[in-house]
């Protein structure tokens, strides 16, 4: 009996050999607008599917009093082509995620510890703001501008997934002031006075 | 200046009216293979987008020690059409998250609280096993069959996230014992032998 | 003949009766992730396909001196379900279409007059700048901020194709000062100083 | 043991009502771009996933001694949304399935019984023809041009498959003659002789 | 005329060269989420879309009584990102098709020859069951458990096609029992006795 | 406080070194279902994302009397993985772009200068056909059968853009009479007269 279920075994696996129920990044391969090339799957291991980074509260002393610890298919290779991505967001007292969006993602955001008010804005200019307390989710659709603030006295965490693998990150501080972008059309483009441009380049690194 | 800049707006606005960057689930309307049909934009409120039901831990006190609470579209139907949606596990010791699949959706899982051994099997047979501690995360690739038992001798807690709003839960047990599937095709197409089908019928409220 | 061919035709019949090579989106029937509800297909006539709204100058006479008209699936309902829509920018001299971003599509934009310098930032806060002249195109990738300013001494036109039949438009400063969202958070989650805030809330007609 | 294991069908249950692994086609409600909207999960029976017609032999008493019998979503509404369909095809001797496109599909042949010759054309203008006997397979890519003809003596069955529970069939012939497309446009569009187009739009019932 | 038409052909013949209406795979390539790299357009011929292997009768003298003979994109490199796949089945008397799902696809059955009970089990634990005879088609929606058992007294035949170029292939009882997944883990996670789970262990060659 | 914004800016730049807004094509790499490989973030520079060459008039001299410049992703390779693409037409008095289809795309045309008639057949063979001036746009639904011809007394030009990096173009007359397809086959598959596919045959330079 066994010698002939093995049969029905190599029979199989004429078709298993080419089965792919997932696709784990090669991250030294390249890149694709589906995501990356596989890694072979005989070298795949439980370890391509797991991440410990998020365990790890990120360091918060810095101008914002917050961390973003990204779990993105470059660090969890396993989330190569499945539509999915994770991040922790550590907020210290008055800790704040500037507003940013996610050009290519939306996302679910689940209140670990403390609390956290967060909002987003529509294409209609509607505000969705909330406080949200430990155990809360909260939606935020894709590519809108949206924002985390620590409400508590102590520090959040949250843990944040996204609707894609690599759901992209535009900080709009940084997009606007970290850069090369000359003064006169961020001015143009946004309404801001000169003063206040030039004074958050200076911040932030930017030149022009 | 105002009086110009207003005109301007309502020049935009002609496009805005029909915008829609989100489509909040209309649970009473129709579904559809996309989602359900969109609540009318007038009436969405932040509240479509927030739940609170995954901060309460869920009631343990059954024959698998575990609770599963989902967030869902139907829980939560600001995910409607976004690709994502959440479910929290509690584990308590002992406690075990049956073999199961979900049909339309690959998944995240991170450990809040306690140990947590998880493991899926993939196409080939092969088995990728992990003991997941606070702060680990593991990726469940589509379809797979999948496990979570805890690990530790107190309760775990974990949230889990879904590539789909309407993930889908198929548990083994249930789909094999629990229903009027007759006795012998289960054992034809299992291999199990008559008295194990039938006494876990007895259990689950099987019949046939 | 003519009559064995009848025949032939009513065969397939059946099927064509249910062929959907084309949803038509029923503006008063409920919205989906997907799109409209489809027009009944008799009563679809080529005028569901052409839009000749496009073709009309838009008013710049206001404080960002441009114009935006949309033929998104509100304004040709032909292009529901189909992954395309369209606008086009007028640009008086000096005018300029502000910081803004497309949630849900990439663009590409095709100068008919005039010279346009045009630029995007990439999550990576790198620039993409470049003056265009007419007859050149350019791809603007999905949700990333964008603007358009007029390069030129005269009028510049320009047509824009989206990846999305309802691509979405926010409007950074009207996401910032055009809505209710309290100054202290725009201000702490985007730097700005209060008085710029105050500043920009007042001309656009926010509160809070 | 019963009792508990009953609780826990309960608790899984309030999701369980709302998922969806499938959305049997309401063929009397609206259509979307995604398909037609989800009859009630409890009045779906076996039988919507069931369907006979391929088993009977089409007529093939034609011009074209071929008849196709459709399984597209409106005779199997269990097809809807899975993005999948099927035909059976009946090729009498010197049958032939004329020269047509699948809009929105790609195709699978398998024949069943007697010989075809089967090709396609691509965007390249190269031609891929090939001799099929029973049990060869063969793939139509999307969109392309393609056509069967009986190869044999006797009548030739073959089942077809698609990627779309909605492939679309738009026949080259009939799409040319037999409609009131006027002839000078399908002269003008398509370089045939006036007496060409004339004589197929007699035999074929166009107008114009 | 000809000398001016082949101008217009060498016109088109820039967009032409790239082109591509299929993506043969280049199955010694790499994978990606989307499918393999394509073969080079020269390269393809007509016999990257045929395939003959299913023509032949698996060989069912095996304990199941039964054999699948794939036609994924390892076999029919022409199916490439086309999102179809093909299966023969063939089922001795007796025969079965073990309790399996395909992660990544819907099924479409045909049956060719005599009858085949199917069935599938939804994740509400619905059962859907019938016996199909030939002509007769059913499909199984994603990602569930299915079953094919032979209802006749002859040898049966059905042809399956697929909504994916690489449906995947999970036979639970291999998944249970074939592989190295610990007893007390399949037992914990099944509720099965070990009794059971060692024998079928012993007789598929599983360890531990 | 630069200093620490710049940690900031650190923190941040683990996830920026992977995240991919856009994935400009690698022409050179090999391409797969879902475009081609990604240039190396480093290496795009703003000119990957725009063409000039849509601002040429093609040239009409031929017999046709028409001509299409492309833009897809092989001209401009920053539209690889966006879905957009775009292409120029000329139409001398008398031209016309003859009946083609896009095997992979719809299309939305907008007329810059003079008047076209423009039309598309759909599975049902209803024809939409309209007159359309500057200013116009109108869709053709993928995969449809369309042609355009110029409907004034002086050149028309229009652009047109596709939800497709890579629409494809199947052009009637050249599937059918400027290949080695074997006359019989052609008249056999279209009910052609041989007269009318040998001339045709002759003018297109197609032989068999």
């Amino acid at each position: 009996m066994l010698h002939i279920l093995f049969f029905f075994s190599l029979l199989f696996s004429s078709s298993h050999a080419s089965v792919q129920d997932f696709c784990v990044a090669n991250l030294k391969g390249p890149d694709t607008p589906a995501g990356f090339t596989c890694k072979s799957p005989k070298k795949v291991t439980v370890d391509d599917f797991v991440l410990s980074a998020l365990g790890i509260a990120g360091n918060t002393t810095n101008i914002i009093k917050a961390a973003v610890t990204p779990a993105f298919v470059s660090q969890l290779p396993g989330l190569n082509g499945l539509g999915l991505s994770a991040a922790r967001l550590d907020l210290a007292p008055a800790g704040v995620i500037p507003l940013h969006t996610h050009p290519g993602a939306s996302e679910l955001l689940f209140v670990i510890r403390g609390k956290i008010l967060a909002g987003f804005i529509s294409s209609a200019n509607a505000v969705y703001l909330k406080t949200l307390k430990r155990g809360d989710i909260m939606v935020f659709p894709q590519g809108l501008l949206h924002f985390q603030v620590n409400a508590g006295g102590s520090t959040s965490i949250a843990v944040v997934s996204f609707s894609s693998a690599n759901p992209g990150l535009q900080i709009l501080d940084f997009a606007l002031f970290a850069n090369n972008l000359p003064s006169p059309l961020v001015e143009k483009t946004t309404f801001l006075d000169d003063a206040q441009v030039k004074k958050l380049k200076a911040v932030l690194g930017g030149t022009g």
